[in-house]
């Protein structure tokens, strides 16, 4: 038996303004250091101690993951950042906002790129460079659709999340919102039609209890 | 060529009120987060960038480490928590006021174990149990010399620090006041008898510029 939480990170300045973000960095409001805080308390009171705990390389995600540590007052267990744990890779339409892309593009449209399976949204003509990922030989993505993140994301549940809680040890996600629910359509097995239904709100962890063989014994949003 | 710098954490509420402390887990104290972001800056400025952090497993030195690389825009790195980094275990010293110790035993013999490198504390007689430390299969002490705490920090350097360092890989530390000062009685080679004069300020970062052979080039105390 071992137990899995994930958590979205706390509200981002691209949140709050409403902006197609991806691999770009920015931090949280102070709406969303407040969530963090918030959401440590919250699984702070169900006594849960953690082995590990996993996030992404952006700082969102990252200073989410220090506050809820500090919180629970296990910020020395071991924090292995991943690149693969990223959020979706928005390729043209980062740095837009969403309503204005509603209306050149339609809210159908708009559905289609933020919340359907495979369809891939515009690419990027030029690929980024930033070191933090040059420095391992990453390939900044052009453009995402949820399967192509799914894709690079599941060989680190594989490899490193659960080996992990097959051995018994409990561990903590904090990542995106693309990224879990390309987790949560992995782990409950839900169809590419039902996933434009699943939404992963803000700071609000989600705690799944498993046997021995992996299995889910039972999902929870966590609350106070 | 490669870059190191270490740094004590911000003032702890133990060095607020004067208390032996070593493997208790104390918070900063206010002044402490601000010496943590102040350092941060001044690191900032030197346009250093680090591919490995590395801390011990008490929050007082996690949360300066996830301060500083929150002002040096880094929190992505890699950040290596271990035991070995920890303080000095003050043995039964460990929650004393140190002006109560001057009292009663004298300040010769406050500054001798303060400050001497092979005079062991009065041991504690019961061992600690941490669930931090028992899951690593390492055995708390119950009181350390400098010199016992140099034993366990070495290895760590030799086989996670200095082979970085060779391979050109910038490194930060943020420790505490013992362990950096075994650490630069090692790197500067600085005799048994000199050490007692060594102090290191909380939230004060220093550089170490070191050749392709870890030869020292440079020294500096880093400053705005």
């Amino acid at each position: 038996m071992s137990t899995l939480v994930i958590m979205r990170h706390g509200e981002s300045q691209a949140n709050r303004d409403n902006i197609f973000t991806g691999w770009s960095d920015v931090a949280l409001t102070e709406k969303g250091v407040a969530q963090a805080h918030t959401a440590g308390q919250i699984i702070q009171a169900s006594g849960l101690q953690f082995d590990d705990v996993h996030t992404s390389f952006l700082k969102r995600a990252i200073m989410t993951t220090n506050i809820v540590l500090d919180e629970i007052g296990q910020n020395y267990i071991p924090e292995h950042k991943s690149w693969r744990l990223n959020e979706r890779h928005y390729g043209g339409l980062r740095g837009k906002n969403k309503l204005a892309v509603k209306e050149k593009v339609g809210a159908k449209q708009l559905k289609i790129w933020r919340r359907s399976f495979n369809v891939v949204p515009p690419l990027l003509k030029v690929r980024d460079e930033d070191s933090r990922y040059d420095r391992y030989g990453v390939k900044i993505p052009l453009g995402e659709s949820l399967e192509m993140a799914q894709e690079r994301l599941i060989p680190y549940w594989t490899d490193q999340i659960a080996p992990r809680l097959l051995d018994g040890k409990n561990q903590l996600i904090v990542a995106h919102g693309s990224t879990l629910r390309a987790l949560i359509k992995f782990l409950e097995n839900i169809s590419d039609e039902d996933i434009p239904e699943i939404e992963v709100p803000n700071g609000k962890p989600i705690r799944y209890d498993f046997d021995q063989h992996l299995t889910i014994l039972n999902k929870q949003f966590m609350s106070e």
